[in-house]
């Protein structure tokens, strides 16, 4: 929002048309003596030189970014030979869980193989029941590691507190914080003070502000670079797991100027949307994509439902354009 | 949902591993003598046959579709010269509201300009305040359908109430049911009776199967086609007007195989978004897009903020490949 | 949002800590020479000659309010011998829908003996599906009248559609707007103009703004009186059918002064929540309740499980205090 | 959700009408030669013995409760003195911050003097935004235990991180788990293991069953108790921070059995709106209120617009039965 003082005796009417014309919904607010405009969050982003340009503008009044860290954070994050906002979509991709040694080298080739340059994959799995399989500890980052040295691919996976920081940067190149640990602060702290790039996905039901200030912490704290990652928000219809916010998309690369990837396989929770739905990402903004992929779904301890196979990779893949 | 009945004596984690390997999320739901899983709603679609050659699996019930004309509803629109859902795009812009005959004949000749085959523009508004500008009413409705075949183009413009049927009727070649009227029984049925296609724009806050139910309403009372059309449904953050739900149309398109529009005008309300949106839309699955436009947005009666000029128009047409 | 101007050289920090103490929540926004604060909608409301006399405000300018008619509504709806929002909380009762003569005048006898003074049911009925019971038409209306004349009630009872205005304004005493159409214009344009008590049910998704401007647009065709009803929005756990906002209540009932009727039976759809429910919106500010009740629940052809039956409907009025 | 095999040949319209009487809402699923009748989530809670009663009912399967243990939790919490879910409703009150010695200590004063039971206060602040006041730390937990055994009171405060559960745990008697980390499973297996109730919030967008499976955490770490405390779910209407779900503690209490403290401070944010929807809480189900009241609101370092003074807290404690 923004307050625009209006001068006295200004016509009213035409100094909001032309505001109007830049994009700017506003509303009149007013005293006996003064009248102002007041501009509301869902409008275009406009400069203010151009606001002061308009005929009948006195003043604009601004309040102050809650995330000035983040408003100064790089359009790429570049580490470790990709770039992300650069150029070329980025693939992340690998199983929801590392399950043993065999099943993370087979999906590491298997990823690499269809334009992956990121395995994901989680060693301490935040499960909504304690009786769910809750992964195989630190012994998987190893086997992660590995597996992705072997195939040249870089490494994502989660950190659930504070107290896994210290092991799984040591070898992961991309910490994930996870959508409900958005706002674990003491968490976002930690994984922060490692000096290391950060994927941040949004929280189930957090607005944009509360995300990018959740990625203030983390810079504040000491991180190289915060990736952001949309992966959907709680919604109403239950045809899709969550709602997949791509407006949300496009306002962190197009007007944020921030890297931001996107996640369609948590957001649909379905193997048939998420060819459409990556796509759609992408054309939003996404500088790349999360995906879940698994070897053997049927096998799989954790989401198999929305784990692509082999076959189902590879034709996804391809028609994203990640091979040809 | 389905509910999959297992055989006695089934290895029920092996038959559940063999539905997760086709995409079906279930649950276990068993008595003394039986066990059964329960497929849910954001599950991939799967045919019953595939089902049913699972080991394990001894039946499949399910629950009558509520909506079995759209379930037959032909995968294009087809009339008046264009095809929704057929191999190109369509573009349907024009401005919020009619306003004036040169208006809206100076909005035609833009719109066709950028290879949008349908004019769109409200006579009749629905105004969430009662002292905001109502539309011209039906003086309107002539110099749309003169502007429109001026440029050959079709009309699709929204009747409110089922007395403004037969006047809109008359000169419109699409009816457009608004968001707010989507549950308005009575108009449904109306507008269905005229036998025309009809644009049903998706409820505030209108799951799937009520957006789906309603359009069979209309095809019940008689109407040649229904045409889908996502706008975005309420949110919770400020950033945008609504919260443009592709998911929704991924769906639409690709599993229920129905024609379907998008807005990314009053989605979005935002015009730097926009383009952008629209893009992720068709990614989505959409088969064509309705926009606002007008030719002098400061002077628009309604919606100024969010309508593209001539020149945004037309850099926007050519970045979606209307025009070259 | 009140936009509060402050004087240059104040302590910025002290006259914020008063506002603070008032219970506004106000973010600074300023320019070189001016700052400001603007208060948010969420809260406490406060007299602006209160701002005004705190150190170091200087001005306060307000909008206009979108509602004035709603504004200057009385605090009491008296008609027909009762009155809304008086001493004595209101309970309307009766079948979802009207069935047959001899159903409505035995669900009469039933909720006038435990204190119900208005009898609610449905001749026309808004329903998702168009194979579902539609109502029973213009012939219900009459029973219903003498029905209530038989026991000294009000009738309250939908009207769908601007054609149906004139029969129901014959019959009933109080016009219902369904939540589905509480943005249907027309329809609130024609039943204003009956002038005549109308109950307005909130829109599934609608804010508390846009249900006061539906309002508007009734009384400013010439209702006599508007009585909004909550009836809960939607939400995204399926324990209930609707999530029941009874902050809205205290809202419109102790910020806007406002006759407010709260629907505990749509808003929960379970008869085990009813009773806790019906309490709970009293306890917020409901003036009174509508809730469904069937002498014959598993005959009901719309709503059955959630009609109370004339036992359990008994045991509520008293646990409401209805009877004794 | 239950599936409800039908007998062969049964009337299926009467049985189903039978279930309606008794409050299910259910679907029809069938297949050649079965029928099913699955009933929905918002249906009133049935004993299953009155279900297999039914004429033409030939068995129920269900699903196995996802949290065993909180199903078997005491209806009550008692400890310390007091009882959560006896007779007596319980008040906890203090202000949001510990900000000093003297102002815990004031604080506590005041709240004893309502009929407050627990004193609550936050050393450790999870803070949106990290340029806020993060809390006064570790030296405040001394602070507050004393001053709640100055005036014969229970201390409730929040652990941010598992790093926080032994000193937390060395001054409190109730641990706080934050909305904002109801997911943290680390956390919540880490106060688990501290073996003392334990206060749950629920999530901005939590179901009931995340909420309830979150508690189940805890006990299986080895909580004593678990008491759940409703504090408001995001919504989409800006006139109170968040939705206060009353429904869902009618739930948690009337048909989960278990205790339920509800906040009106976090889910309103709103002085004048806490008195009401706090009686409302009450009225729906809770067990108690916790309320954020502070001696000198205009001080308060976080919240204070939500905060009562002395004044307002013991007119609001009188009128909720507190005190007399």
């Amino acid at each position: 929002m923004k307050i625009i003082k209006l001068q006295n005796a200004t016509d009213l009417k035409r100094t909001k048309s032309q505001l109007q014309k830049l994009g700017l919904w506003t509303s009149v607010y007013e005293n006996a003596s003064e009248t102002f405009l007041l501009s509301s969050d869902d409008s275009t982003v406009v400069q203010d030189e151009d606001i002061l340009a308009i005929d009948g503008v006195e003043s604009i009044s601004t309040n102050k970014s809650p995330h000035p860290l983040m408003d100064r954070h790089p359009q790429t994050a570049d580490f470790g030979g990709i770039s992300i906002g650069g150029e070329r979509p980025v693939l992340m991709a690998g199983p929801c869980s590392v399950e043993s040694e065999a099943q993370i080298h087979e999906s590491a080739a298997m990823v690499a193989s269809v334009g992956a340059t990121v395995l994901r994959g989680g060693c301490f799995k935040p499960r909504t029941n304690p009786y769910s399989f809750q992964g195989v500890g630190p012994e998987g980052l190893g086997w992660m590691r590995e597996a992705a040295n072997a195939h040249d691919l870089l490494v994502v996976t989660e950190a659930m507190s504070p107290t896994q920081v210290d092991i799984v940067g040591k070898y992961a190149d991309i910490f994930q914080i996870g959508a409900r640990n958005m706002q674990n602060f003491d968490l976002l702290h930690a994984v922060g003070r490692a000096n290391m790039p950060v994927l941040l996905k949004r929280g189930l039901s957090s607005t944009l502000s509360e995300w990018l200030q959740a990625a203030e912490h983390i810079l504040y704290s000491g991180a190289s670079h915060v990736i952001l990652c949309e992966r959907g928000v709680r919604g109403f219809d239950g045809s899709t797991r969550f709602l997949f916010d791509l407006g949300a998309v496009a306002i962190i690369k197009h007007v944020h100027n921030l890297p931001i990837i996107a996640d369609p396989s948590h957001a649909t929770g379905r193997k048939d949307l998420i060819p459409h739905m990556g796509a759609a990402a992408m054309a939003a903004g996404a500088d790349g994509l999360i995906i879940e992929a698994h070897p053997h779904p049927e096998n799989a301890c954790s989401d198999g439902p929305q784990q692509l196979d082999a076959e189902e990779l590879q034709a996804t893949a391809r028609a994203w354009g990640f091979i040809s």
